[in-house]
């Protein structure tokens, strides 16, 4: 008795007032009960994933930008919730579009409940926010350490309310790639391709970092500070993925979304430990950098076809990243592009083999069990798959590179993107926030740090 | 035959026993089922918090305490969980007291299982556990620094065992604010100005650290050591508020906690957004701490409001609560209270403001589908529901200062609250533990350090 | 309707195709559902503890390891994953074996869909998966900052290939250990005691670090390097552990999984307390490494018995367990057993103490509620569950300590199982790997670092 009562009287404040399944014999509305709960936790792993965003970038950059990098990760998210919001979310899912942009619900309004049909828009919202946040945060690898605190500011509201929505639109909101078949179930293009792309032009018109690369051509280590961050990043990142594959199933259904989460721990266990063995192999030492990307790169690669294909295959796609990823950083560092938080490999390659590899891999039966595009090449010996692919790839990353450096490049031009060579020496977090993240070790070491 | 073998055998030693919902046609069982699933992660989620709390505190703060600072974190939580197990919950929500005080239900048993009307009492106990932690982890916020260490083990079991209580019993156990309909949906009086104002009451009978105000009354900045451990600490509160914001829903039901997750996460934009701007504005430099605090008062005063406003709303209260902590950081320092881990602007200020902001906003549709208070100022122009929430901030809030006052004031004069001068300048690392909880690094800087 | 749209849109690519719950009026499908969701989650919470150990590991040990210390986490979770799919799940819960082995499903392919019967395949791998991880994690504190590379690369393959799953067999997985009667819910025995005897047997084998001990005999204190990294590192851990204990119900049902909560947070809470007040008591500072170690040897000791304990039992076995760690520390170090992070006390000490108390606590009501043994020795006056509690730490203690002993010992005879002198001097970072985990601030101390 005294049991009921309290629960009674703690509830008044907190209750929630209708429980209306006991109404619906059907069970289909505790059937989306679980699918929301499901969906809602799954949007908080892939928030969880920004604290891996934080420590991945601080671990691989220099102590002397260490707030700044870390902070605008924060302010950023921040910015990118209000814009995706007000902008965003309309441009990829408004229902008043057409095949190539989303048009409607701007300064979203979600309602108060589900409408009985499927996952509430709210939670829906969520979601889909939390992975547009992540691809802003892989497009900040290019410009780690030199950019411009502002350029942060407008390449967020750009990249949120237009660039990253296109895409979400064409292959997710129902847009013309998604016609055409493409395959990408949790984003290794929409997500992680754009990501790098974005990256790849902000890099590009930053130039390198000073001291990156000597003036023979021959590049330079400059050794992010903390690895014990990096492998924590990984770990958050890893644990975050598993909202980020198997949530979007958007549903428990038939207990599929476990599948998901079973080839995606495949395809992240054969990238760590083939990027492990290549790194061993070719340099004689097991890099710890290059396994810890061989892990992010299994499972960028599984991303697009963790609900597509069998197990073995998870483990080919995960182990071929891994190594890839090893080759295509010595790639970049050989062109003279600079990529602090390797985000053009382990986002940029890894995504296009995950896209790519799906139009290989996929199988015909679990392509009709998803529902979209057909099996790939192995299973069906038809190429048609494998060239949608291709195809997403090529013009989805086209979209996101010729925006991105047609907003980049505009920015450059009318307000300058790079800081000053003075102010890059010092480090952002004097010269753009006025104060050391770590201010009694740098105080402490002195001139000797400001080299660094 | 062999899968299903397996899991015969393999689940024999951790089967759950009943599966008794199929007997029940109404799905209530069911519908119990995942709304304690639902608790049960938001518990977790709470509990995260105290992860970022050990990252905020230490980040804050300088490296000389900072075995100190994240140790008592883990003890002290550990402490709250046996006081409240004991004697706390029976305050808050025991079923034999009154409108004042809550009895009952010491040393909690809640049975094993659900008792079929609710989210099963082990759970609910879990969850408010949580909470009670999370307001104590604010308070260490003024005793940051200076504070011995046996002040820290009273005053944890004088605040979970009665003064936290209380104000949970009057707002949401049926006590007598309850019953005049005050609206806090996840606690920006319960548990935040809760936490505040005993910070508060510490940092005064404590007196500033040494060499925080000069004797012409100025202020020196005494930087906190990690802004990436601050910034990854936001990202956790971030993560674990959606736990503390739409688990307070307490159940999926139509799924109005995708909605209240969804207007925390727009209070939490608006915050970082807003003091981004306002420091940058007034101090010329993006300040990193500053957009790190306004993120949290945004979410500190959401969480009042965050089932009862319109997004526009939510937008609103999470900007002002930005801009207001910038200002209110400045006026602490004006009149020479030191506050290391801003818990009185971000928990206090933002706390209050964002109480009285539901009395502003809140909408009578959704005053009435939660069922508590009526609609506020704009909605229904009646200034009743401002009213309430002044009220109760000001009630609420002068209990929690006395009593803090009291018990703080008593421990000084009987046993002494501070460490000596010496002891600060050395560190409570070395002081109150007996080991730098940064051996090597401060070892190393040797003299220099002891000074910082 | 535009509503209605745009998520038949968005969803195109991410719908999960059936929901045949609604044709299910018995909701049996329905309750799969549920269940299913809770142990993915607490999967993904025992993943989560990676992060801890990552953190536990680097934190308890020095700088120049730290890059190593942290990265070896990564991989050797991949490659766990990879050799548990292949071979371990099989030999763990394979249907063609025996009581002493299990047999089948190598290469595991779960399925892509539950079979209607209870949680899919694919989930209740990846939970298995996530054990086996955290058992290795923890053998890896026996192995630290001396160990080869290979070593840990080697050890992986046969501990999670065999050791691991020939345990989990035994008691888990249907074997004779389980028909025996013996309780061990979340795997005091399994995971904690199998993971700290690999431990034991490797630091005997590679023998104490390089200044741990005096020629006297006496032992120096080798300080970890960060204690905020190890006070969040059991901040994670004990978050983790609600998926850990309360996830091993494998269903949520009447509302049990939250009982088995409420006294694991007892458990952790009682063995915080008690280790602060014994540090103190006994060395007149209370021990920062002590109370952290504590509150994770609560955890391990009340795993066993979780669900079979009253309330006061969980707090009496907490409270042991806190004391017991603090003088096993003491006497390892006194038989000269280097014990880096204390595996041997918190995994092993505490472990055994939780299985033997499971023994002594449990009610009869609560071992048939599990359906596993009987009521313990308080409850029913009978020795016979102790005595089937201590037959199976022998039992399971012996085979993995001779089997770590023998892998071990045979590597230590071909290939060598410790760096050498010099290597070990400058840190595994640079000897192993290449580079520094913290490359500006060990280049900066120079020599002297080197030394440390």
């Amino acid at each position: 008795m005294v049991k009921k009562l309290l629960v009674t009287l703690g509830a008044l404040s907190l209750v929630f007032p209708a429980m209306a399944f006991a109404d619906d014999p059907s069970g289909k509305s505790l059937d989306i009960g679980i699918n929301s709960l499901w969906v809602m936790i799954a949007f908080v792993l892939v928030l969880l994933m920004q604290g891996g965003f934080i420590l991945l970038e601080t671990g691989s950059t220099r102590m002397k930008n260490a707030g700044h990098v870390a902070g605008k990760t924060i302010f950023t998210a921040g910015l990118a919730a209000l814009i995706y919001w007000a902008i965003g979310y309309g441009i990829a899912f408004g229902g008043d579009g057409n095949g190539f942009i989303g048009w409607g619900n701007f300064f979203f309004n979600p309602g108060y409940a589900g409408d009985g049909e499927g996952v509430p828009q709210s939670v829906f919202f969520l979601f889909q926010l939390a992975f547009a946040a992540v691809s802003l945060s892989i497009a900040w690898g290019g410009f780690a350490e030199r950019a411009k605190l502002s350029s942060y500011l407008i390449f967020t509201v750009v990249f949120i309310a237009v660039i990253y929505p296109v895409v979400a639109h064409w292959i997710w909101g129902g847009g013309w790639l998604a016609e055409d078949g493409a395959q990408d179930f949790a984003g290794s293009t929409v997500v992680h391709l754009s990501g790098a792309l974005a990256a790849f032009a902000a890099t590009v018109l930053l130039k390198p970092r000073i001291g990156k690369f000597n003036k023979d051509g021959s590049a330079n280590e400059i050794s992010g500070h903390n690895q014990v961050f990096t492998a924590l990043s990984v770990l958050l990142l890893w644990v975050g993925w598993f909202g980020f594959n198997a949530g979007s199933t958007l549903a428990i259904g038939d207990g599929f979304f476990g599948y998901v989460g079973f080839t995606t721990m495949l395809g992240a266990g054969a990238g760590a430990f083939a990027a492990l063995l290549i790194s061993w192999a070719v340099l004689g030492k097991a890099d710890i950098t290059t396994t810890l990307n061989g892990t992010l790169a299994g499972l960028v690669a599984i991303t697009a076809s963790c609900a597509f294909v069998e197990p073995w295959a998870a483990v080919v796609i995960g182990l071929v990243a891994g190594v890839l990823i090893f080759f295509s950083a010595k790639f970049f560092e050989k062109i003279k592009v600079d990529d602090p938080i390797f985000a053009l490999s382990v986002h940029g390659v890894a995504g296009i083999w995950g896209t790519l590899a799906n139009g290989i891999f996929a199988t015909q039966e679990l392509a009709e069990k998803v529902g979209v595009g057909q099996g790939g090449l192995i299973d069906t010996g038809s190429w048609k798959q494998l060239w949608v692919q291709f195809e997403s790839v090529v013009v989805a990353g086209a979209f996101v590179l010729a925006a991105s450096f047609l907003v980049l490049g505009v920015m450059k031009l009318i307000m300058g993107f790079r800081v000053t060579e003075e102010q890059e020496i010092i480090g952002l977090d004097l010269s753009e926030h006025g104060a050391y993240g770590y201010p009694e070790q740098l105080k402490k070491a002195g001139q000797n740090n400001i080299q660094g």
